[in-house]
């Protein structure tokens, strides 16, 4: 494997009633500002147990951040931190207002003329408000990690920094029973696609991370469809939100190859057609696999292997399997495994490519050989 | 699985010529105590690589703390901080050393009349030195975690708080290309156990800790008697190291019932019999297994399919297969698994059990009900 440097200070709070645990997680005396949604949480009992843990603090909340955070949104709550002196952020929610709250964070503490270049110019983050989380939807290891995505019109772009990762979680997963079965299938398949483009690409002497990586495939595989079939299983919530969370938090990408051309491609699938994030990458992923399936041959074979069981036949046959079986796991999700699955054409395909091209985002693949031709050809291999 | 709180906030710097990375790693102006073990260091390399990464601080050396580190010698250590002003501590070598500077950290700071209060008695640590650590020798995983055992005359003792876990931690695997075979072996049975006692007990919905440590238990596995065959591969060398670190660096034990059983009698053969520390592991787990077959056949009968493959046949027989499986690879391992093969016989036994009991240790197991009958028992079976 390759040299790495891996720290991740967060403090996680696991379990049933943790919300309650707040009223220690944030010093005394913060100013705090409460970052969220939709206002789920005003209907599934979240938002009384945070004010109830916040009773102690000078406290305010902010909501209205959107699946995708918003630049626009996310400035709105900028002002309004400082307009209101606000020394503490507190995001509840999933990973958009999470995501969102790490750029107000950000933002707010910004020296420059417009904290768009945090995100547009990749502008260094130099100081930032701390940050805690409430997580509700387990989905994208937000909740501990350094990155963020925003989306400005249509563009959908990243930026991280150690400054904005979470002081704390708080991770319960009973504050996931109330999501849609459409929210679940979303985070789950999300957090797979998170494993599988850190684990994907060629063989790197990581035994560890290999065995890591596949330990949460079998997991989301194992755990995300009873999910479906039995929504009131608090286990099977905890597992995932377990999994989703150590999906993304650095611990399985240490010193090895990484391939994020799916993510990059779903990204400017759901900026220009609006499709849920987690289904623009099980649209993408199944074509991907397929295409790249010569680059990615030796590891291919050991998923078919490890994750599905798949040990007999011919080395070709067993890669058409594993490609076939992860396709039945999305479609056994509810999810979308091709354009046409998503109402999207041939006709789609110039709009995404010239979509990476304008934001500078090729090459792609732990190789960096995914250009223009490249992406044409998997989303070609994605069309039905 | 149960409410957990976790956090493990050590900086890891992984991979060849991380050392040099010292000289950032420590605060400016730091006045730096170094404690390390044998003087192995000085003929592998590893002490002139310190030095040099260290050539812009104050510093200075103290040699010799044993296996199994002593009380004695780390009280000297504490008067040599106390009297030298030092205000950091630098842990070069293994799980011993580590242990042994970790209460170092502690003792310097300790308000009380005498520091053994804080094994003996448990007596709270509220201050320590800052501590970071270069790890020579993958097994305990002290290097990111907040636990030591220290040994007085014939009794060996643990403490742990979170003031004494290392700050950062660098783990170059070239470092331990000059271990023995025994010392490999050691380490990789150390850190195999670990898992075990993680993940051994009953079945607890941990459906994320279960896969992970058993990709823990199958890169031990598969790299251990590589490593014995072929001491110069660093890629084996790097996956025990980080598989070893990951053990117990408190994330697999996350939320599950733990067995401590198989150190806390192992720690009584080393105090007693001087037995290796690793080698007191193997000697008791597969009695322990056996005489426990019953209160963990769930996770056994796990144990057997996912880590041996061994899904055919009556449960009883595959529990059987796995028990043996698992003499086997310590056997491969070139470590002894019996009494007999340490060249104790049942006279020892009264001892082992009268240590327990005379330290207060029992029941141990993870339902509290191992008690010296049980201890008796183990060790009968343990006999050959």
């Amino acid at each position: 494997m390759d040299n790495f440097v891996y720290e991740n200070p967060t403090r996680i709070h696991f379990g049933s009633g943790q919300i309650a645990a707040l009223a220690e997680a944030i010093p005394t005396g913060a100013r705090v500002l409460m970052l969220y949604g939709g206002g789920s949480i005003k209907s599934n009992g979240v938002y009384d147990q945070v004010a109830a843990a916040l009773a102690g603090f000078d406290w305010e909340a902010f909501g209205g951040i959107e699946p995708n955070p918003r630049y626009d949104t996310l400035m709105r709550a900028v002002e309004r931190v400082r307009a209101g002196g606000f020394d503490y952020l507190l995001a509840v929610g999933g990973g958009s207002v999470i995501d969102g709250s790490k750029f107000v964070a950000a933002a707010a503490c910004y020296a420059g003329d417009d904290p768009w270049a945090i995100l547009a110019e990749q502008a260094p983050v130099r100081e930032a408000l701390p940050l805690g989380c409430v997580l509700t939807l387990p989905a994208t290891g937000s909740e501990t990690n350094i990155n963020a995505v925003v989306t400005r019109a249509e563009r959908k772009l990243a930026f991280y920094s150690p400054l904005v990762r979470p002081r704390f979680a708080i991770l319960d997963p009973a504050t996931t029973l109330s999501l849609a079965p459409r929210q679940i299938a979303n985070g789950v398949v999300d957090a797979f696609v998170h494993v599988i483009e850190q684990y994907l690409t060629y063989p790197a002497d990581a035994r560890v991370q290999d065995r890591f990586a596949e330990g949460l495939l079998l997991t989301l595989i194992e755990t995300g469809p009873k999910a479906l079939d039995d929504p009131n299983d608090l286990t099977l919530r905890a597992d995932i939100m377990w999994a989703a969370s150590l999906a993304l938090n650095g611990l399985i990408g240490c010193g090895v190859p990484q391939d994020w051309a799916t993510h990059r491609i779903g990204h400017e699938l759901t900026a220009h057609f609006g499709i849920d994030h987690g289904r623009s990458l099980t649209i993408v992923l199944p074509a991907l696999m397929q295409a790249r399936r010569a680059a990615k041959r030796d590891k291919l074979l050991q998923y078919a292997e490890r994750v599905f069981g798949i040990d007999q036949g011919e080395p070709e046959a067993r890669i058409d399997q594993a490609i076939a079986q992860t396709r039945a796991f999305f479609q056994r999700m509810g999810v979308e495994t091709s354009l046409a699955d998503a109402g999207l054409d041939a006709t789609a395909i110039d709009t995404l490519v010239a979509g990476l091209e304008d934001n500078h985002l090729l090459p792609l693949g732990e190789r960096g050989d995914i250009g223009s031709a490249e992406v044409r050809a998997i989303l070609e291999g994605a069309l039905r």
